[in-house]
């Protein structure tokens, strides 16, 4: 883990940009923090110049509750190298969308899989190498999408403690099937009026998680309409299980 | 309205019972409030002497908060007369659940309908006399079951700012309609696998509701089951609503 540049926010939080093995990422961190920080890991849809005032938003607003805060960019979004195949896929997904067509599993495993496959085994070797910086503790929570990389990180790697999901319905069967296998506890949000996003197929997937303590949060709107209350309860929600 | 006992709790809280037109209720008020406290209307599904551990703890917990909180015994609960058509309805819906069969809007509206009828009057005429009393002010939530009174009550009282309901499946056709009518800030609790209530019929219920802000959040577990950060969550929503 290399760190290419360094800036300290107004709020204190000190925002440093880094590469891992090529992936760019970002790490947000407390401007004075007694002990390690829990860390969490800020989910997003891919596209990390995109969506940064989204995501760096929210990390601060963990950062302030005395969190550490860090994401990477997806396979094949941002300046990492495209998959011709998730191209493909891409293209389907929108030709069966606009065409008012069902969308086929097959197309949704072929977009979806193949991103998590790649995507996972990154997020893991940047929790290695974040947990190994000073003054980054665990334990450690997923916040954010793509809700089957969530799933299955969730799934897969027993540092992580506590999950913040983004309801998405474009899930493939095979993480419905792992999503069995989560045991942590969840908070999952559901904007009711996603225009991304198909209701029932959201409900299905928060019914199929294994947790025991698992709690929906359904709010109006479309995708990017999230309240900004949510926020608050998502510190609460990791501040009840990271500490 | 009439005060028949007066207690000062451990906690500071005042408690006192009152009767108004013959209707049991109890009002509970924090113990110094600068000035007139927001005023929380907590519903239940009637039979007060049953129900008061809970009702009396979320009540409590709301005044902690510095609301001040009251309810009033049902229509057929508790020491207040039955009604035979409600007695027969309740038979015929118990029939129909231990028979396994679908539950027949006819039954619903017999046993339902006239309960809300009886007592959205008597919470309203509640509200006149717990707003006359000094040191308790507007504006006025409602929390708690039943549902269908619930959402009358936000559908036809001005005065109540915002209200957290329960989950209810067995809700007439006609509430349902007038869901629709209801615009006010509304947290709407979910017990995912609630013994007492059909999922999917809560849902509806709840896409149904007009509000432009409206909030579901669901838990698992049955129909007692409310986790207790729930309470945290619901003084929160007040607090955004009610001051």
């Amino acid at each position: 883990m290399r760190f290419t540049s360094e800036q300290r926010l107004d709020d204190g939080a000190l925002e440093r940009e880094f590469t891992l093995g090529g992936i760019p990422g970002i790490l947000w961190t407390p401007g004075s923090a007694p002990e390690p920080a829990p860390l969490i890991l800020v989910g997003h849809p891919g596209g990390l110049d995109r969506m940064y005032p989204r995501v760096a938003a929210r990390a601060r607003h963990s950062v302030a509750e005395g969190f550490a805060a860090a994401t990477i960019e997806l396979p094949g979004s941002g300046d990492r190298p495209r998959s011709a195949a998730a191209d493909r896929a891409r293209a389907d997904l929108r030709r069966a969308l606009e065409a008012g067509e069902p969308v086929d599993d097959g197309i949704v495993d072929r977009l979806v899989l193949p991103l998590v496959e790649q995507a996972v085994p990154e997020w893991r070797a940047a929790l290695d190498a974040l947990l190994a910086l000073p003054g980054i503790g665990g334990p450690v929570g997923y916040s954010g999408g793509v809700i089957a990389i969530g799933t299955r990180l969730a799934a897969v790697e027993p540092r992580i403690s506590a999950a913040l999901l983004y309801a998405g319905s474009f899930v493939p069967r095979a993480i419905v099937e792992q999503a069995r296998r989560v045991t942590i506890p969840l908070l999952v949000l559901l904007q009711w009026d996603d225009e991304h996003n198909d209701r029932q197929m959201a409900l299905d997937l928060f019914d199929a998680f294994g947790s025991e303590e698992k709690t929906l949060h359904a709010n109006m709107g479309g995708h990017t309409g999230v309240p900004w209350f949510e926020g608050d309860d998502g510190n609460r929600f990791f501040a009840r299980h990271l500490r």
